[in-house]
């Protein structure tokens, strides 16, 4: 069965500013050294996987340009602008309408657009078996990561047995949400909890077959927006229908309810890069644990992520402190702090300093 | 008897990096907010004490262009350009010789150029009580200040009880150099202890006699010099000289040697502005403790000091950090490290990076 790959790229990463800005986030900013911007990362990825072709993007109307520009070998009818963020459930919803209406039906590899992936070999293997799962029945995987601490900024998924004829696939028992750090430690010492990291591998066909379900005006909708798809009437009924559909996650607005639910443990590297904090890990550290790019003098700094601009950065005595400097602002935040940076956004939003968003 | 001053300002102001640079130190520099720079209050707050005529400033060669810039009703004869620096006692001993040779002798106030003073008249009214004593016999006359905790920073002055014969003047017993914490706690608690505050009052004849006693060469040297001054051999015969003399402060080489001295202490709002931890004495703070200039933005931030430049800062849970944006170079520093400052600027120097030393 063909292949399809749908990456979510409407997030707005305000967790990075300074740098990730409303009209360039997270998704279209190089956060490693290597000048690829994280969604030219994720599509790599699936090279011998899924045909350029064959790649979607759902974004937000003002990032096609972007997307265009970092992507032109995706075609551009491939490449859909949600009218409105209504979160992962409708995207996910009006992907799976075009794929069905373009190809009749086929696997959809459903991957957010802003998560870094270290070994990206073992990564393909795991989307080869879940393909294989996903092609049977109206199996829905989805791939866990097996957890190396016990993150509290993170779902999880249990599961139980391994299904003994696919081997490595496991029966999702439950969706959890973020826990506290008490129940973390349950579940990471409990070897039966993994990460949920919002990737998904399913037809077409069964995740329409779960909306409907459990979302009906969403697979109303999305099938009529999915009708027009390839005709005039298509951006018309996309500008019409979607921005009513309900706002909901696909994994509270399905997952959780669904069955035949399977996950496929990863051990791949894999970063969601949540917060500025991930700079680290996803980065070289010196000797003293700083990561540091541009022009730095740094003094007795421990710990620290330090991000110079066109000027020179100097620290002296600073520990768990992350600093960004660009060229109309500058963020001096305290490691423990970088759940805050929003409000920073909040307050530019009141002022009404949409350049500085 | 005829009432000059002379106005140290060779000094190079390191600790106030990024802000002070080698090309325009502190005393060139407004770290209030009235625009007015240090050098320019110091000689503001002599209005009525000394004619402009009669003050003279002895700074660094490349500082020139800057105090006739900053001060351009001083006569152009009245700024003596050091060709090295050499310390405080040089400094006072040659002033005091061209006073000499100007005015045949006079009474000298000898003042550090980046020094705040908060209560105008009280200083002047502090001046004119030592001018009085400094006009008898050979007496020198050092301004005290009360103080308000136990500094480790300054050095002390201990004194004995009141002359009956002068209210308010006291006689020194000796000079201390910069306390340990518990030290200074017992020269705070002790009530017979002042900060040294640098600025001394006397006649050019009376710390003549005292240097031709305690530092014979520069006596001698700085003879040579006043000696040319007012003739074509004064450029040259300074630059031959000068660099030899022996480099010593006046606290040092003369004070703690000599006799006769006498301490009025000051109680005028008085700061070295030592550092940048000084910004937050000498400016206003707001409800949380910052000191904030320019477009900052301040999430759960306290007790810090932020000095912005052209971009906007941000700062999310920081507490006791120091934020300096200038157009080349970013300095962040933490409250207790600020003494470190001055290994930015050694690593500059090691990299050949004068431009932003």
């Amino acid at each position: 069965m063909k292949v399809t790959a749908v990456i979510m790229a409407g997030g707005k990463g305000e967790r990075f500013w300074p740098q990730s800005r409303a009209n360039r986030p997270k998704q279209f900013l190089s956060l490693t050294n290597d000048g690829e911007t994280m969604i030219q990362k994720t599509v790599a990825r699936l090279s011998g996987v899924v045909d350029i072709q064959d790649v979607f993007v759902v974004t937000n109307e003002t990032y096609i340009g972007l997307v265009k520009e970092q992507l032109p070998d995706i075609p551009d009818e491939n490449v859909i602008a949600e009218p409105k963020a209504r979160n992962t459930a409708p995207c996910i919803a009006l992907a799976a309408q075009i794929i069905r209406k373009k190809y009749g039906d086929a696997v959809m590899l459903v991957l957010p657009s802003d998560h870094l992936i270290k070994f990206t070999e073992m990564f393909v293997d795991t989307l080869r078996s879940a393909i294989d799962v996903a092609e049977k029945n109206r199996n829905l995987v989805t791939i866990g990561i097996t957890p190396s601490y016990p993150e509290t900024g993170y779902g999880y998924i249990q599961f139980s047995g391994a299904d003994k004829s696919m081997p490595g696939v496991y029966r999702v028992e439950r969706f959890v949400e973020k826990p506290n750090i008490e129940r973390a430690k349950e579940y990471v010492n409990a070897g039966t909890f993994l990460w949920n990291s919002g990737m998904f591998v399913w037809k077409a066909s069964s995740i329409i077959y779960n909306i409907e379900q459990f979302l009906p005006d969403v697979a109303e909708g999305t099938a009529k927006i999915g009708a027009a798809y390839g005709t005039d009437a298509f951006e018309d009924t996309l500008r019409a229908v979607f921005p009513g559909l309900t706002a909901e996650s696909i994994d509270f607005g399905v997952m959780e309810k669904a069955k035949d639910i399977y996950t496929i443990p990863g051990n791949f590297g894999w970063d969601d890069v949540g917060s500025w904090l991930a700079v680290e890990r996803i980065n070289h550290t010196n000797e003293y644990g700083n990561v540091v790019k541009g022009d730095v003098i740094s003094i007795n700094t421990k710990n620290s992520t330090i991000i110079g601009g066109k000027k020179l950065i100097a620290t002296v005595g600073l520990e768990d402190i992350v600093v960004v400097d660009t060229n109309d602002a500058i963020l001096i935040c305290s490691k423990d702090s970088t759940q805050d940076i929003k409000k920073i956004i909040e307050n530019l939003k009141i002022c009404n300093r949409s350049e500085l968003i």
